[in-house]
């Protein structure tokens, strides 16, 4: 059979409707960033990165890097085992003492990466509990889709960030059902926040367990960096807090916290926290460098606030529309594949300015759009250019402004 | 509701049997390895590993730490982004260069793990190619199972390295079927290895797809580290080569290889491979490092394979029973949880030992085990050391012991 025909036709598919990807070849230059060098074509070049998620630019950070440099010399590059067979380090073990910290939770558990952590816990959860249903915010992440669809468990969406068709949607289960309510925080490519106090509520009135994802929000939100619910005072009313180590922590990895039954349960059971290798020791002791940080300095999260509030202004002012949101993150919609990559191109090409265009499936057909991340690290200079660079743009090919 | 409680009934059932899993506290030291300190509740202590999947030590070698520290210093910790939106690094590039070139293969697909790696190219291929029927071994890999199970394609399993049944099931497939042939080289609880000519032959005889698992292989087997199809020479005939950047390779990461035409249709649709953090640049250039090396030295896998023979001929003269197989996995069989558990105690107690005792869900229950991995980097005093410990164990246990 020729399969590599079965392939190229679905390929071929994706091109006719614009939504194949182009990856963009980096460089990260350590005390450049968001400065990197880009391999292009005609040579290197050098680009500013406008659509990181080291939102924070801690992947720079040098107790970050000291950590990682250090733990390496010491200790080598791999783990060497699944955290069962001989895979587990001390400094796997530090990294989880300081999430529960972060969280305010008796354990947490760390895995491959914050897309793993949700197919896995989420997967175990609908397995392995009786008559388990799991009620999942529309917009949720493909890694918590992903885990629930493998649960086989009952399935039962609710209206994206919608309380009140939560409980509507809890009220009729079934009385042995076991609920559990799975949302995320910052949601990343809109930008909007849940109504966390709203939805606790709601499910502590139904007795359902609360699964929330702050993979967004993780090191940028609370007094110490502990998300969203750190800020609102809310996270001992969620059951389990799942965050990443590869977004505003700049390094890699993935984790869930909570009550050391539900981490040991996690633990034991779930397929894809123990059949693979643990992570680097080196990568786990960066991350912990930069949680710690983040823990007590709060001039990062300062910064990027700042930043972000300037450059919405910025857009304001040229009547660049971007989705209004309370979050860091910036969407400026472009509605059309092909439309979506040409800016991207003429941005990356005459204006030195990086922003991937998003495209589907990461969002849903015509909504595709330039996803604009500022940073603390991106100085006035940089916010200028690209503001600068958008209203040519937005000129020269005749887009829509909107007036404020 | 409360969830700790149903947590803890399945945790109470899983130590009923005696399959309750501790993890051992290890810190590896980089020019000590195997020697690793262990923190325990008596203080640390100095044990040797001897259930390292780092089978060649290649995770201190000096060239891998020195290329993950540089790169960590010029690049930062973090990739910072998915593969798609800044996250692709010119080192993951390079890396896939590597990867393509150990197999012979137009390209690569980096993944966070050879879990995911697996997971995701199976699920892939299961779900989007038309009537895909998958023929999996019967003893394949967690990672495996779960990524034919989410992918909801038609399964048949097939014996374990038996060809003769996998053709007897091929030529039973209904004649619009896309059949997917799945298995494993080497299997690394027994250490057995696949007849891969001849399952390769039975896949092409029906226009199977070939998808082998070489993560117990790579680095290890084949003149240049390429797997046993290397050393076959039946690389070219096997559609896709899966592998792992965390066990020989001493790293972390998973990777497939296959046609252009595949690794772009993977890259294009698979959701574990677009919705995730991409590796760190200093993980992928660390397992660069070692893919090179391993391509031109031999000195590691010689004396890792005298290493085995010794550690074999050993047990043999004491009578000390062990699975035979072709590969460098010595199981030593104990068929009985608790059994298992407290010999690797007193192994780690008494001698200084570390071999972590292997159960369910790893193995079949009763066919428990002590899994030893002798490495280049186990000295013969190292041998003699264990298989001194083995025999007062077996006395002392009155273990049965084997004839030869
Ligand atoms: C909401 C959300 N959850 C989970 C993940 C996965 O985290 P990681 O990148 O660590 O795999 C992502 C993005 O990658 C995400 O956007
Ligand atoms: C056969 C097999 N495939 C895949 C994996 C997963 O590889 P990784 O550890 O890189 O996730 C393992 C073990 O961990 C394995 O034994």
């Amino acid at each position: 059979m020729d399969f590599d025909r079965l392939f190229q036709a679905q390929l071929d598919d994706l091109k006719a409707e614009g939504n194949y990807r182009i990856f963009a070849d980096l460089e990260r230059k350590r005390d450049a960033f968001p400065r990197v060098t880009r391999h292009g074509g005609d040579g290197p070049s050098e680009v500013t990165v406008w659509c990181s998620n080291d939102y924070l630019g801690m992947g720079q950070h040098p107790d970050v890097v000291r950590a990682m440099v250090e733990t390496a010399e010491i200790c080598g590059a791999g783990a060497g085992g699944t955290r069962n067979i001989s895979g587990t380090n001390h400094h796997h073990l530090l990294l989880e003492e300081e999430l529960a910290d972060l969280h305010g939770k008796e354990q947490a558990l760390l895995f491959s990466s914050g897309y793993v952590s949700n197919w896995a816990a989420l997967s175990t959860l609908g397995a392995r509990l009786l008559n388990a249903v799991i009620l999942s915010d529309a917009l949720n992440h493909a890694s918590m889709i992903e885990g629930i669809r493998h649960s086989r468990a009952g399935k039962v969406i609710w209206r994206h960030n919608d309380p009140e068709d939560l409980d509507r949607k809890l009220a009729a289960l079934p009385a042995d059902a076991t609920p559990i309510v799975a949302f995320e925080s910052v949601y990343s490519m809109d930008g909007d926040i849940a109504p966390i106090a709203e939805i606790v509520e709601v499910a502590e009135r139904h007795g359902a367990m609360t699964y929330i994802d702050e993979v967004h929000a993780v090191g940028m939100y609370g007094p110490r960096g502990g998300g969203v619910a750190e800020e609102l005072g809310l996270m001992d009313r969620i059951t389990l807090i799942e965050g990443t180590l590869g977004k505003a922590f700049g390094c890699f990895g993935g984790y869930i916290t909570g009550s050391a039954a539900l981490c040991d349960f996690i633990r034991s059971f779930a397929s894809g926290f123990i059949f693979t290798t643990a992570l680097p020791p080196a990568v786990a002791a960066a991350a912990r460098a930069s949680i710690r940080h983040l823990k007590t300095s709060d001039v990062e999260r300062r910064s990027q606030k700042i930043q972000v509030e300037k450059l919405r202004a910025r857009l304001d002012t040229l009547g660049i529309p971007h989705l209004p949101n309370p979050s860091h993150i910036i969407p400026v919609m472009i509605k059309d594949p092909v439309k979506c990559r040409q800016i991207s191109d003429i941005l990356m090409d005459a204006w030195g300015v990086y922003v991937q265009p998003i495209n589907y499936p990461t969002v849903p057909k015509g909504t595709e759009r330039l996803r604009l991340t500022p940073g603390p690290l991106h100085s006035d200079d940089d916010i200028e250019h690209l503001a600068t660079a958008l209203n040519a743009l937005w000129r020269q090919c005749a887009l829509a402004r909107q007036v404020a």
